[in-house]
């Protein structure tokens, strides 16, 4: 497994980007968070008017030995009952890439049984990772295997040369493995990234935070070494989305994180290579607690803050209108001198 | 003028759309927003599955007789430039509408000077509505016909059974308007409702804080008259946007209430007939001061927070897809029955 080559943004490009921006027929910075927004799509296009992106949702699938201890209000045999809901089209991202021109694809990374629904990209490269309070979840090869697969499947879209790259995931249990990754790479506590999930309270969100305590315990994963981290704690679609990223940045591509979920794959794919960063735009702030704490600890203001904590992607979908549309402000608002509008003078 | 016929929305149906929304395949409740957003425009609807909705967005366009106080950074003579800018489709909310599938159209309800450039509603009930500190900002006639014009142009809309309606406008100094109409009809201070607008700041907005004031003090307006309030501190543009609003929800839309200026707008519009209110998505926080105290005494979480303040209807348009997410939610999404998905369980 090779790492992609990411080219590094230059910012000296942006004070030409913000010139056009503060051009266009608007008080400056009226547009807020859409003008910040349109400056680093236009910094990652290359062009102060990037064309209409296509977008690509990626839906990747996993299991995890950590279920058994019962961290998640659902039983670990949900993740292939949605993987197969989704290559139907029945789960909320198919309504959402459907409503919103998005090309959808889901993947199984790390299924614990074969998923082989029409439809469904095969990359399985664990049928669910080990027990972490038994040994690693996966070993090195299988956590290289998992990033390849990610970059596998985002080299496999068709040339664009500008386009948003959403990520998401499906996979019970798997809000405890991001939770490990956010304690291992950014140094939130277990107390602080250990979150209700798809809904544990009281008794089990306090045992959640025990088992999370004692992975990292047991393996004390050295944050220097991301790709030994992966392996130790998990998860299979956790490193495929990881090398989505990278992929997709390597292709000049704006890629969009999901929730908590992507936010940790997101950590593993700024360990491996620091350049991803500016090629990731935030989409919402998740309900889940440790996400908005991992999204202060790294000062990031996300697009949206609609109180979701689906996973799948829906947060990335969302987004993708909204960074349309800053994309659109961009290459065809007007301009000050060529519209005849006059600019603010006080009076 | 006769104010149209809303119909008031049945609670009682409410309950059964919350149980079609937890029977869809996701844990209850991980759509946050988006569930409350899909909730209730079903009920609008009157359908548990709303179709893919139209979207209209109607820029209103007026000038103001306050301006000649030097309450904004813009010259008066912008408001025509900038009506011409959207006639052209320079403007930002030309570029979002073209995004989003949203048909827009732009209407001179106010304007100072003839606005007759192609496509451009022609709608003037004043040229430029009065000093209000020198007396009414408008004739009870002319705020009539400024909500006529809001009716009549919603009602040209051609036969739809569910649609959304988005309102924004143009207007030099309206957001001082607007601030006299937040004070006379929900009760905030002056210092409470007045903010930089388009950019004033210092002096000058502490001068804004004084007009508006004064103007308050001359006209004594009693919130339990909301046209003879519309009528004394003005203006077309917020009488068309709440006629256009009471018009929308008494075709059974869903209307969106754009920034301040329309939140002011709705002001007008609810204590005209409060059956609207239920009818009424607020789309976004503005930056403007005044607005998030005013969702806040509404206590009203608007959809978006992407701190815009430049009107238009730019935040209604950048709902919309937000909007029609929500619906594609209720209507396309598979159920837990249907797909065969086990549902949550502690184990």
């Amino acid at each position: 497994m090779r790492l992609p080559h990411i080219t590094v943004l230059d910012p000296s490009r942006k004070p030409f980007l913000q010139a056009h921006l503060d051009d266009l027929t608007k008080p400056q910075g009226s547009l807020g968070r859409l003008e910040s927004l349109g400056l680093q799509l236009a910094w990652i296009a290359g062009t102060e008017r990037p064309a209409d992106p296509e977008a690509f949702l990626l839906t990747f699938g996993g299991d995890h030995g950590i279920a058994r201890h019962g961290v998640s209000a659902f039983p670990p045999e949900v993740t292939p009952q949605m993987v197969a809901n989704m290559a139907r089209g029945g789960a909320a991202i198919c309504a959402l890439c459907r409503a919103h021109r998005i090309t959808h694809r889901v993947i199984d990374a790390g299924v614990a049984v074969p998923c082989d629904f029409p439809g469904v990209s095969q990359r399985n490269v664990v049928r669910g990772t080990a027990d972490p309070l038994a040994g690693p979840a996966m070993t090195l090869d299988q956590a290289k295997a998992s990033l390849q697969a990610g970059m596998d499947e985002v080299n496999d879209i068709p040339s664009q040369p500008f386009a948003l790259l959403g990520l998401g995931e499906m996979g019970i249990a798997n809000s405890a493995i991001a939770a490990l990754l956010v304690c291992a790479l950014s140094g939130l506590s277990p107390e602080e990234a250990v979150g209700p999930g798809t809904g544990v309270h009281g008794e089990v969100l306090n045992h959640k935070v025990s088992v999370v305590t004692a992975v990292l315990a047991k393996h004390q994963p050295d944050p220097a070494n991301p790709l030994a981290v992966l392996a130790a704690v998990g998860g299979a679609e956790f490193g495929a989305m990881a090398g989505a990223m990278l992929a997709g940045a390597a292709r000049g591509w704006a890629v969009i994180v999901d929730g908590y979920i992507a936010g940790a794959a997101a950590l593993v794919a700024i360990a491996l290579d620091p350049a991803v960063k500016d090629y990731l735009v935030w989409s919402h702030r998740s309900a889940e607690p440790g996400a908005r704490r991992l999204l202060q600890k790294l000062e990031i203001e996300p697009v949206l803050d609609l109180n979701l904590r689906l996973g799948e992607g829906s947060g990335a979908a969302l987004a993708v209108p909204i960074l349309r549309s800053a994309c659109a402000v961009m290459r065809e608002m007007a301009t000050f001198s060529g519209a005849g509008v006059s600019t603010a003078e006080m009076h």
